[in-house]
């Protein structure tokens, strides 16, 4: 079934021991009626994977190019592919099969380093073909072109349609596939199909449910996978394990010992190319929508019975529906915006927001916020969660911080006659990836004297394996059908019902200019912050 | 009042704030009618050093070559004596002061580096006196001397008697110098006195009580320093600040999350020298009476409401209280005896205890002993602590081992599949001084699989200053009376309520010679244990 596949990773001894097991299962139930055999569905068997073709839309795009084929291809460097694995790239461009593999020759040559064999090796399961994104026979003929290259190649009809278009193109393109039959699972040629979407899902509550109502007229939530890369990079997948395969941190995550807790995003980076998503974005939409929340449902939630994505999805979900609703009436208690002015980073000028291309110059759309929020649930019961998010800051950073709450009682009073510094403990994601405690302890020499010190744990600390980015890891959950770094629908909504009165709220009070403070590139922000 | 110190250790500035707070008092209390002013009791300024005059009896022996003079030359050589500060070696040898200096130069030559310019500014403070131990009227020409040089020199009549001399002596000693006049305080001559001892105070609970009997005779308790100078490293005084200082591991400090503790002090010394001694005390008496109770004790205890020696001792007191009485009619489950055989240690080839110099070849002394005990109390309820000590084993290592229970419940149990290694924290006194948290984290790549990792800190990572050693900060607490890092009289009879009737449970039952294992040199003790 596994013809290859993720030796360095560890799936393929997985894979190895899934088959024994379906080996003694299937002489077990020999003696059982044809009909009681249990269907070899893929999903029963987490981590195989399955020959599949996976077919692009957009590929002419910047998204395939910068992000998707070099990840494939690193994956198939690592013999992380199924064997056969193809890569249909479809797309409004008119050009053949070679030039498609030209492209994507070039386009790679900044990230990945290959050797001309080993290339053309991959390059022979690279194929074009072209559609207009509302042309339905386009889609037709596609479903005709990837029946006859799962018949050539032996695929098994497994398909994963990428959507690696603008948003505004997903309700048309899901429609035609489901149009053209495309969505259907296991009917003329036995396979499954998975549809992948990438943020933004809808600008708001309203316009995200109109999306995921397409969606759903061809697609089963099952097949839905609904990306936020973040969610695959190790260090984030790390903070449940981290919560709940140790037995010390958990008895501290909550109210009685935390004081607060800090989600903190920001980037060094300006709006570069995507002034034009930018603007009807924001902030927002744009990380507190998506990353920022699942950073923050990571962090706050119960621990699930089971490491699977449907109970941990319920865990986030229950997150999302304890959100304090924002008190719209008093925002500026709660939320501080900002847009970035000129300035300077890493030595260089760099111009204001409103001044690069593509922006509006009158643009009110905030490239900073910080929002104050609360759980209410019993854990959490009081604790400010802040999260925080911005374009064009001092420094790229991405973090949680626990801040636990002072000692109860100073029994060094006497001697050290001030505060304690209270711990506090440091989830990184980026730049570095780490854990850092820091605590009290004696300062060394004669006087009883305390001193703030740190431990620190480097996540790749001892570790020679191999290593996935965000998008190879994204890339093989969806070959394995695992949702669980995926966001599911109801999640979503949750999400935009909490966030969709606060984007009211700013965008459409009067003083909505008054609201959006100015900061310098490359300073932490606007003056003002909400932070204890 | 303090003409000189510690400049580097940071007693000086505390000596100055004490100074000027002193003065404000004084201001404060200037209208008031003049009895009713505060003493200026040396106790009331803590961390304040006066004029003193140290006499080590026992000056012609080890200890007083080995530690007590290269401490006070390297506070000396630290500005962390005061000015004046007088030292007088008494013993049964005859030498002139200058023969002494003479000596005391060639010992400190070994372990202190020091130019001849500081030698000779430090040897002139150093003199010699010789005494018979039981001759009483020594003791009177000792006090005339000492008042003679309390006059030339102004030390104000402040003194501390060093026992150095062997336990047997410390009853005639302690007598004598109460016969002599010199344990009383503040009389002809205004100063304090303190007399301090070493273990072994006794060697079981009678022969401690009688100690004491006749120390308290002539001393007072606040006058009496009984040494343990495990208490006197940085690392171990650090337990207290450790637990206490930091909000975050205390609630995980009890039964609910500790599944048991470990205590470990490991030698690869023999008996060297010590044989004499050794025959009659045995590992029992040498470690477990002491060093592993008080390392036991600040593990324990519950937080005193302050950092200060009697309160803090309270709380030893409670533990020792609290202490599971041993079940001796069942030894063999609670205890493991060792003894070394011949061995290889560092690759070269030792000898076995019964063939050391000075051992009995039949001797029964045990060298190595384990124990397994229970505090019966709220907190430790069921939590077995493990207490280990012995000679001639693989390493030298005494460290503190924290070991947390294992999760209450796995999610992971489907994807991993096996029991998750519970967390534990371990505090190394020797040879490393660090604190270790060992916790589980996501494995870097594709799978879902846990790594046990540890995170560290270093005690003197980032620290600069001076550091003192044990015998230093034993000295420094002698001079400023602070009682913290010394045994109180409760405690220590405490411990030999609890520890006597093992002792005589082994030393007197049939079986001896069966429960004493023997276990080769440079390995990690006899193959029976009773850890889990």
């Amino acid at each position: 079934m596994v013809s290859k596949g993720l030796k360095g990773y560890g799936y393929i001894e997985k894979a190895d021991a899934m088959k024994r097991e379906n080996e003694v299962l299937e002489t077990m139930i020999e003696g059982v009626a044809e009909d009681l055999r249990l269907p070899k569905d893929h999903c029963l068997l987490d981590g195989m994977i399955e020959p599949c073709t996976l077919v692009i839309i957009g590929a002419s795009g910047d998204l395939t190019a910068r992000k998707l084929v070099p990840a494939l291809l690193n994956l198939y460097l690592n013999d992380g592919l199924p064997d056969p694995f193809l890569i249909v790239g479809c797309g409004r461009t008119r050009m053949g099969d070679d030039e498609f593999r030209e492209r994507m020759k070039k386009a790679i040559a900044e990230s990945v380093k290959v050797d001309q064999e080993k290339w053309e090796a991959f390059a022979g399961f690279l194929f074009y073909h072209r559609v207009e994104y509302d042309d339905l026979p386009a889609y037709v003929r596609l479903a005709e072109y990837l029946r006859a290259l799962d018949k050539e190649y032996g695929t098994g009809g497994n398909r994963i349609f990428y959507l690696a278009i603008p948003p505004s193109l997903y309700e048309t393109t899901a429609r035609m596939l489901g149009r053209a039959g495309l969505s259907e699972e296991k009917k003329e040629w036995r396979g499954w199909v998975r549809i992948v979407v990438e943020k933004p899902f809808g600008r708001d509550l309203k316009t995200a449910t109109a999306l995921d109502g397409v969606l759903h007229q061809h697609f089963h939530e099952p097949q839905i996978f609904r990306i936020d890369h973040y969610l695959a990079k190790g260090t984030v997948q790390n903070i449940l394990m981290f919560r709940f395969a140790n037995a010390i941190f958990e008895p501290l995550w909550n109210r009685r010992y935390i004081d607060h807790v800090s989600i903190t995003a920001a980037e060094t980076l300006g709006v570069e190319h995507r002034a034009g998503y930018y603007e009807q974005t924001g902030v927002l939409r744009d990380m507190f929508q998506n990353h920022m929340m699942q950073l923050l449902a990571l962090c706050a939630m119960e621990p699930p019975s089971l490491f699977e994505a449907d109970r941990v999805r319920d865990e986030k979900v229950k997150i999302y529906r304890s959100l304090r609703p924002f008190p719209v009436e008093n925002l500026e208690d709660y939320l501080v915006l900002g847009q970035y002015g000129p300035g300077t980073i890493d030595g260089k000028a760099v111009s204001a927001y409103r001044d690069e291309p593509g922006v509006s110059p009158d643009s009110l759309t905030p490239t900073f916020a910080m929002m104050k929020i609360y759980v209410d649930n019993w854990r959490w019961q009081g604790v400010p969660f802040y999260m925080c998010s911005g374009k064009r800051l001092a420094e790229k950073r991405t973090e949680i911080v626990i801040q636990f709450k002072e000692v109860p009682h100073s029994m060094f009073r006497h001697s050290i006659g001030e505060r304690i510094t209270a711990n506090h403990l440091t989830l990184s994601i980026h730049p570095d990836e780490k854990i850092t405690l820091t605590f009290q302890t004696k300062s060394p020499g004669a006087r009883v004297c305390l001193r703030s010190v740190t431990m620190d744990f480097h996540y790749h600390q001892g570790y020679e394996g191999p290593v996935l980015d965000a998008y190879e890891k994204v890339l093989l959950d969806l070959m394995t059908g695992d949702h669980m770094l995926f966001w599911r629908q109801d999640g979503v909504e949750l999400c935009w019902s909490f966030l969709t009165p606060i984007l009211e709220g700013c965008e459409m009070c009067s003083n909505r200019a008054e609201m959006l403070l100015p900061y310098e590139a490359g300073s932490r922000g606007p003056a003002l912050t909400l932070n204890p």
